[in-house]
């Protein structure tokens, strides 16, 4: 039968085959996930996101989140589908178990969130956001806000937010005015509006705490002055029970391209003089503790964005299967027939480039989660911290490259089915407009661009990138001892290497004062980075499957294994051509984006 | 004072300073069309355009085209400005004087759709569509169908359509089933099932012209069996009145992704027996006829695409200037204050993108609009033959390559607005919706690279690529004249042999058989040349900008001629390299998209 939304038999071979997170089991954190285990939560995820979930997908776009004097109404579908969250236990899948969590490793997490978001990515930006700001409380929280907030939010009673943007401060997060002032019982009044809120008000839950950013009277300028506030919207008793109402007033919400089963909310806090908040971590702290939050958010991102891309390449893939449409190029006989759209040569190069992207996608960001896990369960700080680098390094491309390979894929996707794709009636439309946004928040993917250049890779002095590299190595080691891989890891370690060089080239031009014309090309370099990546995770899944062809152990997936070789061949043939134009073009050094004059773009 | 729509000294710099279009009334044919009256009917459609058609475009968005029991109401405000329209004469503006339009050349009559379309791209689909099926009945019809329909639809009292599409025949125009049966006083008697029928139905105009392809009985399968028709929405008189209902019943409106201001209507011919029409052309025909009308809309897509690609540019870059947010990166000063953001280099680069694909792409559409005006007035037949090659060759180009750029350059228009981007209130989120659906219709973008390397390139023998390529030699060779830009054409030129190299190869595969290994580097192929023929029309107006430098006598647009130079060498330096990637991979010849198994693109 056709697969939607992911494919199963793709999660599993990187789940097992490649990432082997089952040996996580090992360690008495994840002791309970084995593999029959994981395959178990795997595929009740996978039935709730595709009979439950995925139906409510297209009510969250025509109905959408809506608002009508200070209440927002979601549709009624999804307060169904929110009740089975909870009932399941799917909101805080990778919480601790002890603060009412699943406690379950990210790198199972994530295979279970691809599901949902595939199904209805809006509806699982109100998880994506209570577990950000729920894992906020459990690094940062005094035991009390644990014990008031954590268990509720992480079962679903309530949901949570980041409450960063104002109207002048979005990507400036420093240049933020909600005030804080300390009251007599040690808890803040808070003043100010937001905006950009995601799932900032909503009728899904009994309460929403909004992990606020807002400056206390007198703090420096900046983001050194910034700190970060827990504000419920509806107070909470020490007891736990729910309290009055705490002046926290959504005043609106966004008319987007998509994501409308969402709300974005504006909320005006303080209105009345009358909002509270608690203080999470110290005193102008706030960045530090948000930036935990944004870290997660990004990842978060990049899966939502993949989650949709994955779900276009099915559709299309089915579609292409299906839909008859003119005779072969190459039949020239009078009576030839049309053919299913998948015979036709560049319906075939649109859905291998779709599938080559959502395979290294896939390997990436599963990687990533399980970096996650061996971090948490690290013995030794040395360890910690070398997998903490790697994430912190491949935080932005997992963002920033991975939400424009999505869109790309959906895209493409939306080609294949023609003038249908165009059209609500097919679900492409939807994920298209949906996915776009992924490209702006959390960070513009030119923020991320910055950040993977100047933070991860330059003032890092290249060491994540040497520790990635390394990895990178045992790929090709392995793969290379394979024949039919052998050219292929010849080629990419060429394009490792000239990454290598383009990176030095820029961090010479940053220590030497070139800064802006170096940060020029620092979209270029996570694009030439994010390709090298994506070669590297299809090499990966290429020796693999060719061991696996070999020992010929797994003939019932043979074509499924030749597949996985032919991504690898498509890419590095295909792609990494242009990923190496990209580095000519760092290392050609032309700054015309900068040495251009304000006035010589025109337009007056 | 900000630009909005179009750069109008950009335009004015294509129209008189690249291509001379006031040259054109050299020719009796267009003797009243000197530079002052050129520069007034661009002023007047500029005006007309930003104070009555700009208005309309939201309403286009929100209240669209509705659908009621078989009738199709647009906005009010589209009507008001439908009667501007007719008032001004601006629906038939390149159609012939004596037909009711105003004979103006195709090089003028693009910089007025340029406005236009750049203010509401779903409004001028209305007269596109118009301008398409006139030209149609101007080239095959009868003398008494002119007089029936020609002068009323130039004026827009009556518009026009093209019915191809069925629900079991898009791409492939042969497989359509609509039929034709010949009456005893010489119309036909038409019967089938039309879908996508942009401004198939609407309360614009009294009439709607619906030239219709349909299969005569008897006739032979596919494309050579197909008949063109003129089949009205409501008969008209031999004396031009306006008789009785066609038995054309609109059964439905596409919910579309964008352009919501244009029906896409799905219409039932014949439903009740009683639908006629007209005979256009000869029998079985009436592809020949057809694909005149569609390189029409092909030109016309691509630059309504192209149009909306200039206003979110001009969008972004007058936000860009206003904008405040962060400190410049260099900026070390702890009192250092924000800045607007086009002195951010990720922005720059972004508009500096954007500037050097909508200059390229105007000088293109332009030029090729100028080529068409040279045929109309060639005066042998071998010249005729030559622009006609010419516009043939580059019209996937214009259609498949500029509506993808198109598309990027609205994407990066959104990404510069951040946060706002996303959102309706700017305007930027619907240009993006609008423009995405030129990438699949009048043959989706696929067909338009098959087109390109299959006829246009391979059947042709290379000959119209080689006669394009001695028009870039001229401009190559006055470029090397000029020190800034030498080191500019040899990177050019060498990009553009190896563009011959990828061509020959690719003509040697489909010689040799390999039709679909070929195949699957068409589109390729097409975003090759694109690139190339960008560099090409951006080192043509360095050359001449910096001639005007030289000289000194455009000492007020200086900043504006050292732009033209900056977009060549951005380009040149930071796209060509991707260009020869994509050239790599068509010379590397892996076929992977082609060698895959139809089971291991997986989803099952």
């Amino acid at each position: 039968m056709a697969q939607v939304l992911s494919d199963r038999k793709d999660v599993d071979f990187v789940l097992f085959d490649q990432l082997k997170v089952d040996e996580l089991s090992k360690d008495e954190e994840y002791a309970e996930f084995n593999r029959k285990t994981i395959e178990m939560i795997v595929t009740e995820a996978r039935n709730l996101a595709i009979k439950e979930i995925l139906p409510t997908q297209k009510d969250g776009d025509t109905i959408g989140a809506r608002f009508d004097n200070g209440v927002v109404t979601t549709p009624e579908s999804f307060k169904r589908a929110w009740e089975l969250f909870k009932e399941g236990e799917w909101v805080g899948t990778s919480m601790p178990a002890e603060w009412g969590g699943q406690g379950m490793p990210h790198s199972v997490g994530i295979a279970v969130g691809e599901y949902f978001s595939a199904a209805n990515f809006a509806f699982m930006m109100y998880t994506g956001l209570t577990n950000g700001a729920a894992g906020l409380i459990h690094s940062f929280g005094t035991e009390k806000l644990k014990k008031l907030f954590l268990k509720n939010m992480n079962t679903g009673h309530w949901t949570g937010t980041m409450l960063l943007t104002e109207p002048e401060a979005g990507s400036d997060v420093g240049a933020l005015t909600t005030s804080a002032v300390k009251n007599e019982d040690g808890t803040y009044s808070i003043s100010g509006n937001k905006i950009f809120i995601s799932a900032g008000e909503h009728d899904l839950a009994e309460n929403i705490i909004h992990a606020t950013l807002a400056r206390i009277e007198g703090a420096p300028a900046g983001t050194a002055g910034i700190s970060l506030f827990l504000v419920p919207k509806i107070w909470v008793n020490d007891d736990g029970s729910l309290a009055e109402p705490n002046d926290v007033v959504c005043t609106g919400i966004e008319e987007k391209m998509g994501i409308h089963g969402n709300a974005t909310a504006s909320l005006t806090l303080g209105g009345k003089g009358k909002c509270r908040g608690y203080l999470l971590g110290q005193e102008h702290k706030g960045m530090r503790a948000m930036f935990q939050m944004m870290n997660g958010a990004r990842l978060h991102t990049g899966a939502s964005a993949f989650a949709d891309a994955s779900a276009a390449y099915l559709y299309a893939l089915n579609y292409a299967r299906e839909r008859v449409q003119m005779r072969r190029a190459d039949a020239f006989e009078k009576d030839a027939q049309a053919v299913t759209i998948i015979n036709h040569p560049d319906v075939r190069r649109m859905l291998i480039t779709m599938k080559s992207y959502v395979e290294g996608i896939r390997s990436l960001l599963y990687y990533v989660a399980k970096l996650i896990d061996q971090s948490h369960i690290a013995k030794d700080e040395k360890e910690k911290a070398k997998y903490e680098a790697l994430i912190g390094f491949l935080t932005p491309i997992c963002k920033g490259y991975v939400t424009d390979r999505a869109f790309d894929v959906a895209n493409l996707g939306m080609q294949v089915y023609g003038g249908y794709g165009y059209i609500k009636e097919y679900p492409v439309e939807q994920l298209v407009r949906d996915i776009r946004i992924t490209m702006i928040y959390e960070g513009t993917n030119g923020i991320q661009a910055m950040d993977y250049l100047g933070r991860k890779t330059v003032m890092d002095g290249g060491k994540a990138m040497m520790a990635m590299m390394k990895e990178m190595q045992k790929t090709f080691n392995t793969a290379k001892e394979i024949e039919v891989l052998k050219p292929l890891v010849e080629k990419t370690e060429a394009i490792c290497k000239r990454l290598g060089d383009s990176a030095m080239h820029l961090g010479k031009a940053m220590m030497e004062g070139k800064i802006m014309n170096a940060l020029a090309f620092s979209y270029t370099f996570m694009e030439a980075s994010g390709d090298t990546i994506m070669a590297w995770m299809l090499l990966w899944r290429a020796s693999i499957a060719s061991q696996q062809i070999a020992t010929g152990n797994k003939k019932k997936d043979q074509k499924f294994l030749e597949g996985q070789i032919k991504s690898a061949e498509f890419f590095v043939n295909n792609i990494l051509p242009l990923t190496n134009g990209k580095i000519e073009t760092i290392l050609g050094a032309c700054c015309s984006a900068m040495d251009i004059d304000d006035e010589s773009f025109g337009g007056k």
